[in-house]
């Protein structure tokens, strides 16, 4: 074979294109029938990300290649999946065209897994300036970013500036904030002081600001308590109930009034659907996400489906948390409704919740699994396994565990380079 | 300690400015004695790198963070380097002043340790359009580089065209050029068939271009010879007493009127100095180097100092190759001249060669020790073994003995992500 032509449309009315290859667009084109359908996966990156790793690829614990896996290589010679690397502009329904920056490509049935992107709920000036954390590229530029500061802080001769550089700000107490500031947290108390020991780290400030009364409030009570005592042991600075008004890039204001100089802040405050333009309102709900019935196909079409992130679905107890289990528990559910007749009664979509859990620190975490509350070093060592088993591929699960053994014992973060320019970040 | 001032004179006449942390810089700012010296090393990067795994990262084999170290780590609190993170513009000698981005920093002594850049000999078109590998971001360029023109290749429906995306040619079969084409040749037997099973590789051609008459003109008879059959059982198509007359990122003509339509043109065929402007022409010699005597001191200057690549020494056995153990022996002779009074008598350099050697691929390689020239399995493992004990850092030594024992026995090379941008290219 040389050519494909996936610009044309299918002779046999079979082909499936998927936008999107995160956890949910990679299992469904693994688990599709590949005898009844011809399966062509879009991505704009060549990678599957591990999201809930990436925050320590920005704070210099893993490498970059650790917590992304080629797409290339889960797929191989056998899959029979037909991966593109584009990025899709827009979606024309009534002619069964997905429009990208390689070409229009036809399809006959359509799936969006495109995740979802940071809301800043309108707050233009904090959007231009806030650090978010949603991909490996991110990643990079904040390790850079950071980095890059404290090297100002070192040529800076007005403290208030000074101090601007080294106070980091998170907005946001869900886990990834709850972890992020955690693992800034420890680069400051191990990392920090031996790297720069020309600079005076005591009046650097560390702060997590939530709108909420609680941290995780996705968690148990239990857990949310335990999780502001270990935050607290790291000497975070916690502002409950405070919501950020505007961040300029070098001042932070809050509804308090309070306000602090710093060159840091991360956002991850809320995130809204990573939406596709060409659907008509009737197909949205808020938040940008695309309105699904139990079976994931989108309102109004008979012939595009949507999971993960992207997807709303209403379920009993309410909408299902934007995470990585529902996207793969839809994505197979999907797969298996696909390969019935198309008159066959469809299985309904049930999310099997099998816990949360979020890690502060250095034996530090939280876990609610079922009824159990799990603290400290247990939940931590529980945390640790969890992800290692998610981790995707043999030699990424020994080089993260071995960096983790690392980690632990030299209570260093030792990948601190800067590779990428200063002017690549705003 | 808050802010270092190192723009205004030392008042103490003794700080050693050194420009470059490579091997040589860092060598000689972690000898010199600190209580002598108040030492600043300025770099662009902030981590030390080891160029002689460069090709790896590019070739998706290592990790970069594997082949770096950070500055900062290996000097630490308590060897009192001051370490500034700058580019240098020039040197002003008669004001013993070193302009960079972040100010003019005045020195007593200056030492230049700035490496080496690619020397093109006036092909200003190939300048523009070849690949050099001498930096970590030239690496992660490269590979990303590579992987998208492979992603191009499927969407193309001219064959010629398609045909330029996957030839890949090499110019210069030094240690470098005959390490990189290895390097490729494996990623064709045993990573490219998979990843990319719709693409006909059998028209895929890998070249070795070399203007003399024998490839690792530097090594043995005996091992050039060596490399030359290993190369030919890889596939490289090598071609011997060819020079290439012009490339223009589209097609490479070669003095014998041979032309190769391809999209990557590595180029390896020469290296000169890395000059900082402000020196008169009488302190420069051929290929851009610096003038030094036996003690490193720069032709006409008694406060300056170069050493490594940048410098060039002669001695009776001819000119020292320009490699990093000439760069750190050359260090330790300095800091040991430094540390004794002006007018004692300084001891002149004299190189200690420990032996040269080339990989060229899996089991395959050469090596010239002494007398000795070894080949094939017994070669690549002494090379792998050596170069793991000259990694600094025990995490990096660890994580790239892991990979290197992973890609062994999976034939893979995992590390694939296209993670910058093409338009950083060119």
């Amino acid at each position: 074979m040389s050519f494909i032509d996936i610009f044309s449309p299918s002779g046999h009315s079979n082909r499936v294109v998927i936008v999107g290859g995160g956890f949910g667009g990679t299992e469904l084109a693994l688990r599709i029938n590949k005898i009844q359908y011809e399966v062509v996966l879009l991505d704009r990156h060549n990678y599957l990300t591990f999201q809930p790793l990436l925050y320590q690829v920005a704070t210099g614990g893993l490498e970059p290649d650790s917590v992304a896996y080629p797409l290339r290589k889960i797929f191989g010679k056998k899959k029979k999946v037909l991966f593109r690397l584009a990025n899709v502009q827009s979606v024309d329904a009534a002619k069964k065209v997905v429009r990208t920056d390689i070409g229009d490509i036809c399809y006959d049935k359509l799936v969006l897994a495109t995740g979802s992107v940071s809301n800043f709920f309108g707050q233009e000036t904090t959007r231009q300036h806030a650090l978010s954390l949603k991909s490996v590229t991110d990643a990079l530029d904040i390790r850079s970013f950071i980095l890059q500061n404290f090297e100002k802080a070192l040529l800076e001769r007005d403290p208030v500036i000074r101090e601007s550089y080294l106070n980091l700000v998170v907005v946001g107490a869900g886990p990834t904030g709850v972890e992020i500031v955690g693992a800034l947290s420890e680069l400051r108390a191990h990392v920090l002081p031996s790297d720069y020991p020309d600079l005076d780290l005591s009046h650097m400030r560390i702060m997590l600001v939530e709108a909420d009364s609680k941290v995780l409030g996705a968690m148990s009570a239990t857990s949310s308590e335990n999780a502001i005592r270990q935050l607290r042991e790291l000497q975070v600075d916690i502002r409950l109930g405070v919501r950020l008004m505007e961040y300029n890039g070098e001042k932070a204001v809050f509804s308090t009034g309070e306000t602090i100089q710093t060159r840091s802040l991360f956002w991850t405050a809320g995130v809204m659907g990573n939406m596709v333009p060409g659907f008509p309102a009737s197909s949205l709900v808020r938040g940008n996400r695309l309105l699904v019935d139990a079976c994931n196909r989108v309102a109004g079409y008979d012939d595009v489906y949507a999971l993960g992130d992207i997807a709303s679905m209403e379920s009993p107890a309410g909408p299902h948390p934007m995470l990585a289990p529902v996207a793969i528990q839809q994505a197979r559910n999907l797969a298996d409704n696909l390969g019935k007749s198309p008159d066959a009664d469809w299985t309904h979509f049930s999310y099997r919740d099998k816990g949360t859990m979020a890690t502060i620190g250095r034996s530090r975490a939280v876990a609610d699994i079922k009824k159990l509350h799990l603290k400290g070093f247990i939940a931590w060592i529980a945390w640790l396994f969890i992800h290692l088993i998610l981790l995707v591929g043999f030699r990424n699960k020994l080089v993260v565990m071995l960096n983790w053994i690392w980690n632990y014992f030299s209570y260093d973060r030792a990948i601190r380079l800067i590779i990428r320019p200063y002017k690549n970040i705003h």
